[in-house]
This record gives C-alpha cells, sequence and structure tokens, in this order.
C-alpha cells in the first residue's frame, strides 16, 4: 500500500512538472523572435570618421531630385555616437528603439526613447548616439536641399558623460 | 510516521507548484506590456471622409518654415484606406507593423509588410491602406513646401479588392 503511495504521488509531482514546463513553453519569447521584431535590417557598419563607437546604417530611402529627403536607421551600440555636426536644411530624428541621448550646443543633453520624435533646427550643432548602458536605433531623415551634413569636432568622453 | 510523509509530500507538490507560478511570471508578457511595445501612440480617429472604414492618426512632427516636413504615424484598421489622392512635393512611407497595399494610378497594388519603405513621387495619384485582414501601421514624411494633399475620388471596393 505504501509502495503504490509513493507511486502515485511521484507520478503526481512529475505531471505538475510536465504541466509547469509546457506552459512556460508557450509563454516564453525565443532569442529569434525577438530579433524578427527589429523593424529595419541593421545594415553596415560605418567605417568611416565621423562616429565613436560602433555604429551601423541602413539606408532605407535616397534622396533624388524630385524628393530631396534621405531616410536612414541607424543603430549606435553602447557609448556610440556621432561627432558633433549641423545639418544645413535640418533633421527629423525618429527613436525606434533602446535609449539614446540628442545634445544642441550649449543645451542640456536630452534622452531620447523609443516612440520620441524630435526636430534638429538647420544649422545646429548637435549630437547624438547611444546612452552607455543601451544601444540606440534611431530613424534620420534628413534634407539634402541645402548640401550636406557639415561635420565638427568629436563628442568627448567629458561632453558624453555630462549631464548638461 | 504516515502523517509526517504525507505532509511533506503535501509540502514539496506545494514548493513546485510555486516555484512554477514564479517561472511562469517573469516568461510570460502580459496584453499591457504587449501593447507598450507598439512603437508610437495609435493617437486620434480620423473623422474627415479622406478616408474609407477606421484610421487613426498621431500626428509626430508638425512642418513648420525651418523644415516643411511633418511626419505622422497611421493605424489603417483591416479594410481602411486613404482616398486617390496626391502631395504636390510628395512623401516616403515607412512600414512599421502589420500588412497594408499602396498603388499608384495604372500601376498594380504593392504589398507593404513591416520594414518596407517606399517613396510616393510628387503629384502622382495613389492610395494607401490595411489589406482586408490585417491591420496596418506607416509612418508618413509629408513635404509640405509645395501645398497641401490634393484628395481625390474613394476607392471603391473593386478598385481595393483588384490585384492590379
Amino acid at each position: 500500500m505504501t509502495i503504490i503511495k509513493n507511486i502515485t504521488v511521484l507520478f503526481l509531482i512529475g505531471a505538475v512538472l510536465l504541466s509547469c514546463n509546457e506552459h512556460n513553453k508557450s509563454a516564453r519569447i525565443s532569442p529569434s523572435e525577438s530579433q524578427a521584431s527589429t523593424l529595419f535590417a541593421k545594415g553596415k557598419q560605418v567605417t568611416n570618421d565621423n562616429f565613436t563607437g560602433t555604429v551601423w546604417l541602413e539606408n532605407l530611402i535616397q534622396a533624388d531630385s524630385l524628393n530631396q529627403n534621405s531616410v536612414g536607421s541607424v543603430t549606435f551600440e553602447p557609448g556610440g555616437r556621432s561627432k558633433w555636426h549641423t545639418h544645413p536644411a535640418g533633421q527629423i530624428l525618429l527613436a525606434i528603439d533602446g535609449i539614446g541621448y540628442y545634445q544642441e550646443k550649449g543645451q542640456p543633453k536630452k534622452i531620447l526613447r523609443k516612440g520620441d520624435a524630435i526636430k534638429c533646427p538647420p544649422g545646429i550643432p548637435h549630437w547624438h548616439g547611444a546612452s552607455p548602458d543601451s544601444k540606440f536605433v534611431q530613424v534620420a531623415i534628413t534634407g539634402r536641399e541645402k548640401g550636406e551634413t557639415v561635420w565638427l569636432e568629436p563628442v568627448t568622453d567629458k561632453q558624453y558623460n555630462s549631464y548638461k
């Protein structure tokens, strides 16, 4: 009788564990599903010296004579950032994923999070990039009708780590 | 002795169930977390007659004198679509979620999926919207420097359901 009782108990524990595992399987998101939820491709690693750290660019739309806006998805790895620069016709940034920084010369740094949308006014020196502990993905919409981006000096570690 | 054994077994089953529940809690995505993963807010329902079906608009960036692009996130419920229309300075569409349609006058209908980016050339009559069985979320980048959108006739059910 005791043996039968013990077998029944072991069976019950086994059934609970099995049902628990099945439940977890349906609820869990696998790494591949999580990657598939990325909106745009990461693109190619940027190799020019207009950026600090690791930055990726996927060109989505090229400017042409009919519509002089270009659109690109930029992925900054943690700590990655642009140099200071200006856009002669301005730029619009849409924050897609992660946590990023945006700063205009003489202004406090702004934190950008998924869903934020901001304007970089024409001719205003600014920089943007990832925060130290999170990557940052942005869509950049850049008017080319008044000329190309003007690149300035790098953002120093002191500037990057300052809160203003 | 049997009573102590039974209590121990009940305790063990309880512990397994509790640990199972805790595990599920960390793995499960609640409906509110799932909604939070939407990139932009759905915005307000569009009440003008430039659209068929149910359409929502979240304005992200307003055009101004320095940057004449406006940016908005448009959510079309299944079957929802714009009228035929033209943009004097053109438009860029980024497909954010769901499955949508885009068609220029005299051209086959294109299917738009998450991550697609297309240009609507200036002055070309076209329409866009959701497919019949899936909502469609798009970011629309519209140049306002040559005037506002010109609205034309509605997209008939026959046009909407045709494959060309």
